[in-house]
């Protein structure tokens, strides 16, 4: 076997994200901010989800900073929900899922989306990039090390 | 508002790829494929998960052609997980997930993995970039249509 020594599975930067993501409920709110959704009845009748169960992933977002609430009325009092820069930072994970199932789920005549790239003007699809030397890769160029000395 | 029409969310390639993913534990399976990992004792051991919950995720994993499961000894028979072509592309999203979470939940002294581009030699981190143009794109440099107009 040429298996990689991670010796701790916890300390895991996927398995972090995803515990802090809980389930498929909290990447489908932060695909509706980058969609332009932003009030709780929106996301509320756009993803038909219990309100209550909303609430308590918008709640969990805002803890781990993912998104922030913001007053945009006062009377009565009403909030919006943005994402932070650390929100925004899930794009690409959240591009490179939904590029998968444009790939393997999708209906014949594609995914309902289609991104563009505003500073070249393209439709475009995202590829991973090694930010050492500017090339596109894919997972057989790439191979993994520990960054420490495992006991 | 300045929101993105999409009518049938229930069409979004990242609601269908989650859908299929189903938990947490369907992508830490993907994980250790990538990382060498493919015999159940091994996933096992790594995961600390129920050996049920762990056979019930592989058949699931089989049956929407992320993985495939090869014999490698015949008396007793054994057998191996290994990624198909659909599996190992769901690549980009687990790197971009595992990026996110050495960014914002790692340990001081950063996540435990590295990776290497052996093309170039380097240690790197993935960014997506713009297969129109080439260029690496960030969340705000983009944007969604429609891919059909919505009634």
């Amino acid at each position: 076997m040429d298996e990689y020594p991670l010796a701790d599975r916890g300390a895991c930067s996927v398995a972090r994200t995803l515990a802090v993501l809980g389930d498929a409920w909290s990447l489908l709110v932060v695909r509706e901010m980058f969609l332009g959704a932003h009030r709780f009845d929106q996301l509320h009748a756009h993803l038909g989800i219990a309100r209550n169960v909303l609430a308590a992933r918008l709640r969990r977002l805002i803890e781990h900073g993912i998104l922030t609430k913001r007053r945009y009325a006062e009377h009565p009092e009403r909030f919006e929900y943005h994402l932070t820069g650390k929100g925004v930072d899930l794009y690409p994970a959240l591009v490179a899922l939904m590029q998968w199932g444009d790939h393997y789920l999708a209906d014949p005549h594609g995914g309902p989306i289609v991104l563009e790239h505003k500073t070249c003007g393209h439709a475009t699809t995202l590829v991973p990039s090694c930010t050492a030397c500017g090339a596109p890769v894919s997972a057989r160029e790439m191979r993994v090390r520990a960054r420490h000395a495992v006991g």
